[in-house]
């Protein structure tokens, strides 16, 4: 505490995300990032960028990637927005479109962010409690609300809600803005973008950080109404003009326009997750069903604390949220096949010692 | 204006940043960006970094990048803050530093982007008149403030303080943050760096894309006071764990180690700058000194709107404020001596027409 700080910065508390540590003989399985490499198309766009042209500004509305955005989506630029990393674009969101009289509404277990950036922008929320087996019931959103926000594929619990789903939390809270979090949808969700035409209410936030296998280069997006996107260029012009360099773009750019390689990499996660599942099963893990790039897991008879330093003691690293309902979880990002052969060793050697 | 925008949002007036045209063949002179390119160096490192690596997540708190900025100023990295461009840097200080309960004082005349930030966290401010001649009078400043923010050199204007006038600045000002915002110190001022471990309330902003030529990839750093440094990480972390990109840290790196090449490049704009005003002021122009890459300039005979409507038709942009007080000036970028010559040959063709 300092007699300079403002008031705002004496009642904050920061999220802690996982650890980046600096060794590279680890097994890390714990900040969900893709097993596989980048396109190849987008490695060489970027390496593109380091030239002369830096000296300078990129564009500042990013108008290139909002328009392949648009192209992918079927949807106009002007419904696009783009940020540093999804969490700036959610930054941005929850002051622009989620601080309002009546309280936020998300899962009491979710990303974690969420409550931080409540209290870095003072927005009065309410933690709506997942059901016994860690589902989101729609039925417990339809109260007074100035605004909703969730992940789906939710986080860290994997578990998805269909789009009719999420169709029928819009038609019940017309008045307030609705936010789904797709960070993970590529891996096994529908994405709700096909709704926004329908439900001006409705923002879409996704990142190129998973399944784009782009997390060292922090590009993430919005698409909704173009009103609401508005609002979040209203913010983002009002805090930093440039937020995306020069290989930001280019690189996210390439990294869409390259389906084939995309698709075949989503399949390869989907593979060995279900793969991982089958085998955590057997193991006597309790997995719940995942359409992300992760498995959220508990084993009866083992503290997942102990069960996550013990693995770290092998060099594996996986996600442990001390908080409640789930201290007795680990969250295992889905790695390449040898990785997934690695971890399974380490926990069939420490599951029989 | 929609229902669904905060009230955050429907007060918000967006700072409007020069133009960044898609026209390639222009004279560009109205961003003060630097006309030589990057270091060599630099681009080989950022080069490097498009690897399959960039599946990971860069280091969040970029400390590589933080010692190296520390051993450069001689500081400890604990006293480093870095960011995505000096805008997000500037943005993180508003709210965590300069919002108090008295107002925040800067310039009439100054970098439009500080009433924007005041917008966005609702700060109050006051703007203190510079003198007739365009001088910040540091005696103004001696007046109950929350907090202070400056460039040095001032912006539009060019003109620089000495350390010895800011020192004076802080002893006056003990109670509050005094913010020198130094984006173009390196063309001819001293850096207040010098100076922050003998003024805990002293923070010192820079960035990398005037000096450096790194316009294109958006790194911003501050030093400071370890406090100080501490309450803009706590903002940070608030708001993005991964403001800068594994592009970013890499480049921003090598460019601070290739202390030859960023010598080199400064001083050659310097002589260019030396050489313009003395054109300029053959031409009749009246030219205020400047410590910057950027002239700030005037003609007796001549409405500086009109000016830069017809340099633009030669297809040479440079910046005109729509401000009281200085909408009869036009600020010149410094560029290469050949877009130098190409502008001094414009104006004559206008001024002579």
């Amino acid at each position: 505490m300092n007699r300079f700080w403002s008031s705002v910065v004496q009642n904050l508390t920061p999220y802690v995300p996982g650890e980046q540590p600096k060794q590279s003989d680890l097994v890390k399985l714990n900040t969900n990032e893709n097993p596989y490499p980048p396109s190849p198309r987008a490695l060489q766009a970027m390496a593109k960028e380091a030239t002369e042209t830096l000296r300078l500004y990129p564009d500042p509305n990013a108008d290139r990637l909002k328009q392949t955005l648009a192209d992918y989506y079927r949807v106009t630029p002007q419904q696009v927005f783009v940020g540093n990393g999804s969490d700036e674009v959610l930054a941005h969101t929850f002051l622009g479109l989620l601080k309002h009289d009546l309280p936020l509404l998300f899962p009491d277990i979710s990303y974690s962010f969420y409550p931080v950036y409540c209290g870095l922008y003072d927005i009065d929320y309410r933690m709506i409690p997942l059901n016994e087996q860690f589902e989101i019931e729609p039925a417990d959103y339809a109260v007074p609300n100035g605004a909703i926000i969730f992940p789906n594929p939710n986080a860290p619990t994997g578990r998805v809600l269909p789009l009719s789903v999420i169709e029928s939390m819009l038609k019940q809270n017309r008045e307030s803005v609705v936010v789904v979090d797709e960070a993970y949808i590529d891996f096994g969700g529908e994405s709700a973008i096909a709704l926004v035409d329908q439900y001006p209410n409705l923002l879409v936030i996704q990142t190129l950080s998973k399944s784009r296998s782009l997390a060292g280069l922090r590009v993430g997006f919005a698409v909704g109404n173009a009103e609401l996107i508005e609002a979040l260029e209203r913010v983002k012009n009002s805090f930093n003009s440039y937020p995306l360099d020069r290989f930001a773009i280019s690189g996210a750019v390439a990294a869409f326009e390259d389906q084939t390689y995309f698709a075949e990499s989503c399949q390869r996660v989907i593979a060995t997750r279900g793969f991982l599942a089958e085998r955590l099963n057997q193991m006597g893990f309790q997995v719940l069903p995942s359409a992300a790039n992760f498995l959220f897991v508990t084993h009866p008879d083992w503290d997942a604390a102990e069960l996550a330093a013990r693995l770290r003691e092998q060099a594996i690293i996986v996600r442990h949220f001390k908080q409640a309902r789930i201290e007795q979880f680990l969250r295992v990002t889905i790695g390449t096949d040898e990785q997934t052969q690695r971890l399974l060793d380490a926990l069939g050697s420490i599951l029989n010692s």
